[in-house]
């Protein structure tokens, strides 16, 4: 693999200054007066992927952001990799708490600051690097190649099911490959061999017409934000962490005795996580390691709270209505829109008779997914991350979920494979976001590696 | 008072002109960046007193907005008023509720619809046309008149204790009025010989250096929003409405059979209450009635709660921070510094170990008052209902905080009046804040009637 690494390194500036322009686009997903930036992000990846070498590139229309696709099908006889990613990125606020502009790509100390250099411009670029690097060098890939770079996997691939069922022949492959995760450390290479589910919703507490003065008509009726807090503390138990949802458990498959080695096996410091994170200390669900809480138990987190007076100083306001977002993470097999229910329920039933409540769902949900350790398109990443790292790699489960990964399996009928080369300090989904030059550098190596160990398996 | 009477009639064109230019400036006290309004709205009525024949006028500058003051002392041997009310208003937001421009006075069915119509610029006005009647028609006043209008009352009347401190000469008097509070209704024309105080703080909880991703790191550390709701239901019971803050009920004087008999004779029905809020039912401590809770009680509110993902859409945080805003509205004798540090060890008691929790206190403090019912001013005060309302007050307890009140209880040495022409649909501190015209207009004749009868007492 000489002349791929070495054509990698001789072309590295060009990289980081191509990745730079997809990078300045600001391609907020969730932002609905970002139309022009997805569709400039879009454009960007299309001419790219023609620019690769690729064949075939067009958008696909859906009823959101449109789908980039470009293939290479030269390898008669060989098996074909779907590579699957995204060009939408996270919401920047708070934007006081970063050190650059997120949509002004920095690199400092061998770090590449901007929201998307991990999460997942940064990590979907590697791969289209490979394929031109095997094009350019060797004018061949070792397997058939299929790519597409959805804009909508930040608000949960709305679209990208439709978009998978109408184009099963096009789509159609033998292993999917998806660059979105994270790895343990530089030194400790792992794979994800499970993503959780989600579920998302809002709540939404009214209580009075409108809102009023606190001293007038304190102790005349209900507090939607009281109210909203007493909802919330019904749903987790502050001791035990358990969530109180009645059947949130049931379909929750039990981490076997394996799953619970090889997730110890992980190297892990309590107290070094908690320090990191600036936590006073680590908690969770009872009975469960921090790394079992965050991968593979299902969680209930409030992700936003707000109502009455939030700005500055005082105002004695008794406030008409408070609203949460709430999500919860799942495991195999929680059905997203069965827990979603059951959430729905709870809080009609705990919600007292002096309020009125309401449930917003949003279309964020998602299975969780699992992926065999024994099945080839592991067995290759395993032998690539060896090729490049030389050491073993952890088996992993990522606590985020990626709902189009559960829905390629449902609807595509192969394994996903998650060749992640984020680190846990990415800071992604938050301020400073960044994405390390090495790992760029070493996921060019291991993408490679892997298209040759997969290709060589002649699965 | 007939002379007065047609002199108010003639002139009420005028008087709308007058105080619409008073109700167009944007006097937000909590806004920082409204100084220059505030100095706008002193210096209108610095003008206007000397308009209307007060003497020695002028602005006395304190620590943050000034207090305007003006005297006429002509009536010799006989008591001294002092008027007081204020200048500055609350916020305005959320603005889209607003169905006129609140600082774009409009008359509308009767009814003046602005920011500060009723709570205070409206209210005080009534005085200022009251003193220029008696001027104009018969060249003197029943009695000494002085009057202070201060622009801190929406943020604590935080420099008026000072100001009265250092100027108690100036401020002499026999008895202090105040509009500023409001009447059962129109046609039940109430007294208020009772304001709670009030003590206001923030709570913000912090479970991380910064915001992480609800994927990777939920289910691994405590959650701020979650935390902070556990610690507002272990202030207030669910189910008794009870403050469970130990020793905040210790001071209450216990309410006596002539109040609870007063309270009671107010007409008042609990499910129009309730419709008429657009609440659901009334809510609030057991074994109290509304009246009693809202006026005779002190409550735990919360005025506002905000942390994490509170825009549109989904953004799946896990939280570094939670805030909300609580107050809590006092009864005699409670004190408010101690209520506040009774609060603090509440709140770091229950706190669990896994986050950091902080409790700001406000300056916005201020004790409870009572006046009693048989005093010469409220003897004077009832009399002049009796005149202008043809029916007897009722005695009521207003639940909001007018904390210069108590100062002046205790600085003065003198009797507070609160003659108040507010209505209970009047929306102070709520979006479409508005004034009856008939309410001012029977506040002319009541507040002439007043000065006429305490004259009479010859105190």
């Amino acid at each position: 693999m000489k002349d791929l690494a070495e054509f990698f390194k001789s072309n590295h500036e060009r990289y980081m200054e191509e990745l730079f322009e997809l990078l300045e686009i600001e391609s907020i997903s969730t932002n609905s007066e970002k139309l022009k930036e997805m569709k400039a992000a879009a454009t960007w990846i299309e001419k790219h992927l023609n620019g690769i070498g690729l064949q075939n590139v067009r958008q696909y229309p859906t009823k959101g952001n449109p789908v980039v696709y470009g293939e290479w099908l030269g390898a008669k006889g060989m098996p074909t990799v779907l590579i699957y990613g995204h060009y939408d990125v996270q919401p920047v606020e708070p934007l006081d708490l970063w050190n650059t502009g997120p949509f002004k790509p920095e690199i400092k100390g061998s770090k590449i600051f901007a929201r998307g250099s991990a999460d997942d411009k940064g990590q979907v670029f590697i791969h289209f690097k490979m394929i031109e690097a095997f094009l350019k060098t060797r004018g061949e890939l070792p397997v058939n190649v299929k790519v597409i770079v959805e804009g909508e996997e930040e608000i949960g691939s709305t679209h990208l099911a439709d978009f998978v069922k109408k184009n099963r022949k096009l789509l159609n492959c033998d292993l999917i490959l998806v660059s979105d995760t994270n790895m343990q450390g530089k030194n400790t290479p792992s794979i994800t061999y499970g993503l959780r589910g989600l579920t998302y919703l809002e709540v939404s507490v009214t209580s009075l017409s409108g809102d009023q003065h606190s001293g007038t008509f304190g102790g005349a009726v209900a507090n939607p934000i009281q109210v909203l807090a007493e909802i919330l503390v019904k749903c987790k138990d502050p001791v035990t962490g358990k969530v109180k949802i009645p059947g949130f458990y049931d379909d929750v498959v039990k981490l076997t005795k394996r799953d619970r080695e090889e997730l110890e096996r992980i190297p892990h410091d309590d107290a070094l996580y908690a320090k990191k994170l600036g936590a006073v200390k680590t908690f969770g669900e009872k009975g469960f390691s921090t790394i079992e809480r965050t991968g593979a138990r299902p969680t209930f987190e409030v992700n936003g709270i707000w109502g009455g007076h939030t700005g500055a100083g005082v105002k004695t306001v008794l406030p008409a209505q408070a609203h949460a977002k709430v999500s919860m993470r799942l495991v195999a097999k929680q059905d997203p829109a069965k827990i979603a229910k059951l959430f729905v329920e709870h809080v009609k039933n705990v919600a007292p008779d002096t309020v009125k409540v309401n449930v917003k769902m949003y279309e964020n949900n998602g299975y969780a997914a699992l992926t065999p350790l024994d099945s080839p398109g592991m067995t290759a990443a395993s032998a690539a991350i060896q090729r490049v790292y030389k050491s073993d790699p952890y088996f992993t489960r990522e606590g985020g979920s990626i709902p189009v990964v559960a829905d390629f399996q449902h609807l595509l009928g192969v394994d996903v494979i998650l060749l992640g080369f984020g680190l846990p300090d990415d800071n992604i989904h938050a301020p400073n976001e960044k994405f390390d030059v090495s790992q760029f550098k070493n996921g060019l190596l291991t993408s490679a590696a892997f298209l040759e160990e997969y290709a060589g398996l002649k699965v």
